[in-house]
């Protein structure tokens, strides 16, 4: 089963490409690697909860938030060369504003790893860092980026 | 253009590579990639401002202070392989230290993705991260690394 | 001299692999590229120290925990190519769990460059970012990540 049909049977559908908050572009495609752009947890257009994960933000909250950066990242590499083209997903970083103290940034990012392993299944099993920051951009309160193996860009053009 | 001539239609000249501050190099090529360390504002071996944005440092002073990161990390691509050899900027990682509360790090990191814009045009376009971070060595405001992809080594030996 | 000679000459051996504290594994390969998570400085599943660098951990505790970071890296690419594949370390990325005011990320990361550096020679001369950030998975005082690049998957089928 592709990832597309994987999406449907879950419910979830691809957002429209977060436009970037810079002077910067969603992904980019590099021989076989494509680099998202940190993906912030906005969901048409707004960000759903601001603050600091163990303050204003619960780890529950923030494990959901991950989750939607994810699923905007796929949407920055669905529209650079269609998710059905990811071979594998390489790495993942996962930024947690944190409050001090707090020290559960791996079960928050987790909302990201456990949806690229229902979507891609053996292929979406990635390397991953989780750190807790200080802060994020618009207040967000994760900030996900991924990088991931395409096909060759010549299988592309037969295919 | 080239980008040798758009440095000199800004004014600009590229800095003498920054000394890394640890056991590491300023940049490493792999295939088609080079990775730069994460380069701290240096002008002539010092620092011209620390301290957290937000708090000793405006977001205004800090956007000037990320382009000169970026500057440094285009010294030290040129310095391994020469800037012409740059076929894309790939992605740009902006850390940013915050004072608490702090939520303007995408402004702060455009200092350094728009003095790629200007120098690359279209090759310049990069995703990018930007985080709110706790601090940085020596007390800087802000670290920039890139990748950059570059023309294979084989072409570079013909051309 | 291979790179497990060192190692013995080192006195040191390599840790078994740590599992990932999340959904995720703890190195994938890509192209000639290997990509390891974030490493915790684990020592036989327990880490052997907690909190902020600057606060309750020492830098020099820390530069400790950082070399044991980038062992359990080592461990982590042994596992999926060996050792022996590695022709260059690419980059390390440092997250020093900083009390406010740390600054001194660069002495505490050269752990992770300093053995890179005896176990690989000119080999191990990577590109790196150090920053200080709040918090880290499981109150880590660092975490610390390694791209390599390894010899090309034909090779390893013929050798």
């Amino acid at each position: 089963m592709g990832v597309r049909e994987r999406l449907a049977e879950l419910g979830l559908t691809l957002p429209v490409v977060v436009p970037p908050v810079g002077a910067y572009v969603p992904a980019v495609r590099t021989g076989n690697l494509v680099f998202t752009s940190g993906q912030l947890p906005m969901v048409e257009g707004s960000l759903p909860a601001v603050g600091r994960v163990g303050a204003l933000v619960t780890p529950e909250q923030a494990k959901d938030l991950a989750r939607t950066c994810a699923l905007n990242g796929l949407a920055a590499i669905e529209a650079l060369v269609g998710l059905e083209a990811v071979v594998r997903v390489v790495k993942v970083v996962g930024f947690v504003a944190s409050a001090p103290g707090f020290i559960g940034q791996p079960a928050v990012v987790n909302g990201a790893s456990e949806l690229l392993g229902e979507l891609f299944g053996e292929t979406g099993r990635h390397a991953r860092s989780a750190v807790g920051v200080m802060s994020l951009p618009l207040d967000a309160p994760v900030e996900v980026e991924l990088v991931v193996e395409v096909t060759p860009a010549e299988v592309e053009l037969v295919g």
